[in-house]
């Protein structure tokens, strides 16, 4: 559209940007994880914020690549987005473009649990209940987190209670340097809107309330966030 | 596109059909089972095969009530959907129109089990192990073939084995009229693409390979194939 087209150049125009020509890996959506060739679990991520990150960083000059759970949405303009299904997939995919990051934000709604067997055949349906035993999946922040050097780490905190104290609490547990707290009980933040509502702090110290508005807004926002983060820390 | 309006013109043309001024509640779409907020069980239906059916009645002169689980498709043209997310709303929906259908196709991917506890907050993730019991939710074709008077109900069945057999299974067990059978470990066939291959049984005895073509084509088939098995009936 011709908003986007202005927002564009708009976003262009505020650079020379602290982004341009760096590397940034995103993740968005959920994943699936199947019990057998058709059913799964999965959960209510649109991959809407993580797209809308990905677009903005391309519009700031940076190279994306966008590493995307199943999502309707159309690749942003600029970005290479590499397809993943489960959260094994996930995993395997940041890790190999982690090395090269000098940010990675991790958008993903990633399954933390998966059926222990998946069945090759469509299993029957027969008794009355069923019990579906489930593992938990690599922890891919913890993990990035461990291995990280000169990346910035952020991740997303999605919660339903006390969202401020957990998203606090994973910030150190996980070693990130910013996580964005966003609680999904609220009216216009989360998963499947266009909009957003959030909170980020930073291992700095910095609390910062994202008002809501546009996911796109919020992706602006978070990049001058970590700009300012990026600029202090080299001073 | 124009390709979509000569096919409309095309079936309009076809007529005076006898779908002309007949009720068709058509169900699409997976269901969605919540476990919490954010977690829930689904299939890989996307509504294709649903849809194109919905689509071509209405395009035939009939009047279309589309019952649809979650699904990033538009609403065909004449068409009236209504959106339902559970196996259980999908179930309320169908009943609410039953008693006026004259055909009804249940094409719907409905989940068969769901969690027997729905968390009202988002489960935090602890345990190594997580066990998910599961209930089988309610058989809607099942229920529809028991209260079955005028109407002329048709199911699907995707299987991955002995797809013909349990095809035939499911007609008797179920009291249909026709069921169609995929066997969606078929290259080209099943939930996602845009193409389907299908066998059609009825229960007049009527057995009809539709091979692989566009759901819309395998829409067309279906429906000259009802329009033969309700003519025969009132010979």
């Amino acid at each position: 559209s011709i908003i986007e087209v202005i927002e564009k150049q708009m976003d262009a125009d505020e650079s020379p940007s602290y982004l341009r020509g760096k590397q940034i890996v995103v993740t968005a959506g959920p994943t699936r994880e199947s019990l057998d060739p058709v059913r799964f679990f999965t959960n209510r991520s649109s991959g809407k914020m993580g797209y809308a990150i990905a677009e903005i960083a391309a519009n700031l000059g940076a190279h994306v690549t966008l590493i995307s759970g199943p999502s309707p949405l159309d690749v942003p303009h600029g970005v290479k987005r590499i397809d993943v299904e489960t959260a094994e997939d996930m995993y395997k995919e940041v890790l190999r473009h982690y090395e090269q990051a000098d940010i990675v934000i991790k958008a993903a709604a990633v399954a933390d649990y998966r059926p222990k067997i998946t069945f090759d055949q469509k299993m029957k349906k027969q008794e009355e209940s069923l019990v579906v035993e489930m593992e938990r999946t690599q922890d891919i922040l913890k993990a990035l987190g461990e291995k990280k050097e000169q990346q910035y780490l952020v991740g997303f905190a999605a919660e339903t209670t006390n969202a401020l104290q957990y998203g606090k609490e994973k910030l150190d547990r996980k070693n990130l340097d910013a996580v964005i707290i966003n609680d999904v009980s609220q009216e216009g933040a989360g998963f499947s809107g266009d909009t957003n509502e959030a909170t980020f702090i930073s291992k700095q110290g910095r609390v910062e309330q994202l008002p809501l508005s546009s996911k796109r807004q919020i992706a602006r926002q978070l990049f001058s966030l970590i700009e300012e983060e990026l600029k202090g820390v080299e001073q």
